[in-house]
C-alpha cells in the first residue's frame, strides 16, 4: 500500500470577499494551506477556516505569501532573504497562534505563489524562510516543489519536508514545472494527469517533457477546489487512486 | 519600598519610515508595547525591536491596534466584537511567535491608540480582545487604564492585569481621562505631573479635575521616547522617584 | 411624464477577488457608482468598469469611500473633515482623469457605505466632501441621502445635487432611515416597496414608520445587482414604473 | 547661456511618517515630483506638498510608484503591462485632480524607483506608462533616464520628454547606470560630481566607467533633500553651475 497526501489552498476570502469553494474541497484533502493575511486572507477569515479544517479533520498548514494582495501574491516582488525571513516568521506566527487558540497542531508550511516559485530555484531564500520556520517550531514540516532548492534548504535546516508534485504539469529533465507559457506545459488529458501522479508515487518516476524518465518524490499532490470541473477531477484522483493501492492520509 | 513599571510604545517604524526614538527611550523602560503591523511596524521592524528589547533586559508586550496604517491606528472604527478578537488573536500570534523564535518571553498585550480607548469603555469590546489573549496565553497580563472596562474584563476572564495611568493627563471623577479637548485635560507642570503619580502609587488616591479625591490603582506609568523633553522627563521622573522610596521594575 | 434615475454601485471587484453582477446590472440602470480604490475596487477594475458603462450609455460616478478595503468602507472611522476633503478629492480626481482618458464625462459623486451615512447626519463633514467636489469640478451632482446633511451642503457650495431615495427601507418622520436593527425598518413586501417609490416620485411624500405622511425628493432610487432576487426586483421595479408614467433615465 | 532643471522627490510622508525634507529642498528645485499614494504619501500630504510647491513657484510633476508602501516602491515587481498603465493612469488623475484644484499645472510625470528603473529597459512596459500619460493629458513630460526606452517610447507616443542625469552615479558605455554594487557605481567626489554634470549639459558628453566619452542628453539633474550633506550639496551644484553659464530654471 503506498500513500499521499492531498493539499490544497484555503481560506483565501477577504473582508467582503469571497473566494475559492472551502467547504467542498475540505471533505476531499487531508491538508489545508492557510492564507495568512499578506496575499489573501483577514484574521475573521483565517479562524474560521482553521475551525472548519479542524472539524473536518484535516491537517493545517501555513500558506505565507508576498505582500500583494492586489496581486494575490502572484507577482515576483524583489524583496530581500532577510524581508523573506521576517515576512514568514510573522505569517506562520500569526496562524499558529490562532491553531493554539483553536486547539489544532500547525502541521506544515507552503509558501503561496510568486513567493513558492521564487524559493524553488533560489536557495539564499529558501533558507532564509526556512531559518523562521525553524526558529518557529522545528517540529514543522515544509512543503515545497519536489526536487527543489526549498526542499534541499528544508533538509539543511534540520526540517523535516514533504515533496509536492502536480498532476496537471509537465516536467523539465531537472525536475521543474515547464513555464505555463510553452506548449505542452499543461496535461490537458484527466486520465494521463492522474496516471503520471500514480507512476511518481508507486516508482518515484515521472516522463519529462523531452520523453526521458527522470527521479521525482512524492508526498503530496496539490489539488483546486475552484468550479464544479475542478471538484470532479478531485474525486477522479481519489477513487482512482483507491484503485491503485494508494491511500490517501496526513503527511 | 513601592514598586512601578514604566511602559513606552515602542517599534512603530515602517518600511523606510522611522519613527520614535526606540534606542533612547529603551534604557529607561522596563516595558515595551510592541507594534504589530496593523497601525504600525513591518516584520523586519519587529524582529529588530525584540531583539533591542532582550539585550536591554526589558520586557515585550504586544501592542495591537486598529487596521489603519494612515492614521497610526488613532481613529475610532466600528469594528465588531468578533473582529476585535480576530485582530487581537492574529496580531499577538504574530510578535507571541517572534519572541518565541528570539527566546523572549511575551509578558503582556497593551491595545493601542483608539482601541484602547474604545475598550476602556466598552465592557463587551474588552471582554472579545481578553478573550483573543486568553485563548492564545492565559498566563500573559491585560494592560489597560486603570479602572477602565478592559481591567474589569481582564479579571472575568481569568487574566492578569496591569493598571496603567498617566503622569501628565486630568482625570474625571469617575476615573476617565478628562478628554484632550477640555481646557485642564493636560497637567503642564512637570513638577506637578510626577507627584500625582507618586501619590497614585503610594497612596492608590489623585485629585479629579473636579478636585475631588478618587481612588486610582497605578501598576504602570506610560511614557514616551519622542523628542528631547519626553526623555528629559523620563529621566525626571526616574529620579525623583528613586528619591522618594519608588523602585522601577517589571511588572 | 415623470423621470427618475435608477443607480447602483459597481466596480468594487479587487485583484483576483469578483464581486457584484456588473454586466447584468448595467443595462437596467442609468447611473453607476464606481468605486475608487479605498474600500473596493484597483485601477485596472476601474477602467474597465468605465469603459462597460460606456459601452452601455450609462452615466458614470464617482463612489469614494474610507480607507478600509477590509471592512469594505462599512465601519464608520473617525476621520477629520480635513482627511475626509483630501480623500474624497484624491479619489474623484483618480476616476475622472480615468474617465477623461476613456472619453467619458463624470457625472456625479455618491459617497459609499459608512462615509455616505456618517455625511448624511453631519453638515461640516458633508461641507468638506462637497468642497472637495467644487475645486475638482463644479459641474459634479452630488448624489446623496433625500433629506440629508449632504443635500443641504451641496446646495450651500453652490453644486446641483441629486435626492436619494430607498425603496426597501423604512423612514423616521425626519426623514432619515429607520435602523436596521430596528423592527419594520426594512420594506419586505416587493409591491408595497415599489407602490411607495412611485409616491414619492409622483407625490413628494411617504408614510413614516410612525404613519405619519412626510415630504421626500426623488430624483434617484438605489438598486442592487447582488443575487438572481435583486435583479428580478430591479426588473421589476421598471416595469411598474413604466406602466405608471415614470420614465426612468440620466439626472 | 544653457540652461537646466533640477528635480526632487517630495511628498513622501504618510500618515503619522515624515520623511525628507520637503521645505529645504523646495527652494533650491525648480521641479518637484510628487508621491501619488502608491509606494508613498496620502492625500492630506499631497494637498499640503502640491500647495507647498504653488507658493514656491515650482513645477509639480507626478511620481507614480509600485503598489509597495512597505518597500517604498523600491522592489521591482513582475506587474503586467496592463497593470502598469491602469495603475499609472490612476496615480497622475489623482494628483492631476489636486493640482486642478489647487489652480496648479501639472507639469511632468516620474516613474519612481523600481518602476523607473524597469521601465528604463523595458519598451513595452515604458509604452504602457507612456499611454496611460497620454491619455490622461497630451501635453504632460515624460520624465525619465536620459538614453532609456522610457524617452524612446514617450517620443513614439507623440510626448514631450525631459532627459534627467545623475551628479554622482556612474554610466555604462551604452548610457544605463553603472548598478550601485558594482565598485565605481558611485562618483564620490564631489567637484568631479559636478564637473560630469556640466559637461554633460554643455558637451552632451560623459566619461563612462571603461573611460570611453558617450553621448548623453541632459534636461534634468536628479538631488536629493534628505540630510545636511545633500542639501550642501545642491547648493554647491547651484554656485557651480551659475560660475559656469548654467541657469536653472523650469522644463
Amino acid at each position: 500500500m503506498y500513500q499521499i497526501d492531498l493539499n490544497s489552498d484555503l481560506g483565501e476570502s477577504f473582508g467582503r470577499y469571497t473566494i475559492g469553494n472551502d467547504d467542498k474541497i475540505i471533505p476531499l484533502i487531508t491538508s489545508a494551506n492557510v492564507a495568512c493575511g499578506y496575499h489573501a486572507s483577514d484574521p475573521v477569515v483565517m479562524m474560521e477556516t482553521i475551525q472548519r479544517a479542524k472539524e473536518a479533520g484535516i491537517a493545517v498548514g501555513a500558506h505565507p505569501g508576498l505582500p500583494d494582495l492586489m496581486g494575490f501574491g502572484r507577482r515576483s516582488m524583489a524583496i530581500s532573504n532577510e524581508e523573506a525571513k521576517a515576512y514568514t516568521l510573522y505569517q506562520i506566527s500569526a496562524i499558529g497562534g490562532m491553531c493554539k487558540a483553536a486547539g489544532v497542531k500547525l502541521q506544515h508550511v507552503k509558501p503561496h505563489g510568486a513567493l513558492y516559485n521564487m524559493a524553488a530555484k533560489d536557495y539564499d531564500l529558501s533558507k532564509a524562510i526556512c531559518e523562521a520556520i525553524y526558529e518557529y517550531d522545528k517540529d514543522l514540516i515544509v512543503m515545497g516543489l519536489s526536487g527543489s532548492e526549498m526542499i534541499k534548504a528544508a533538509k539543511d535546516c534540520g526540517l523535516k519536508s514533504a515533496s509536492e508534485v502536480f498532476a496537471d504539469r509537465a516536467y523539465e529533465e531537472d525536475g521543474t514545472l515547464v513555464n505555463r507559457r510553452k506548449p505542452g506545459a499543461m496535461i490537458e488529458d484527466e486520465d494521463e494527469a492522474i496516471n503520471r501522479v500514480i507512476r511518481m508515487i508507486k516508482e518515484g518516476k515521472v516522463t519529462s517533457i523531452t520523453g526521458k524518465d527522470i527521479d521525482i518524490k512524492a508526498d503530496s499532490v496539490c489539488v483546486h477546489g475552484d468550479g464544479e470541473k475542478a471538484l470532479l477531477f478531485v474525486e477522479k484522483i481519489r477513487k482512482t487512486f483507491g484503485e491503485n493501492e494508494i491511500e490517501i492520509c496526513h503527511l
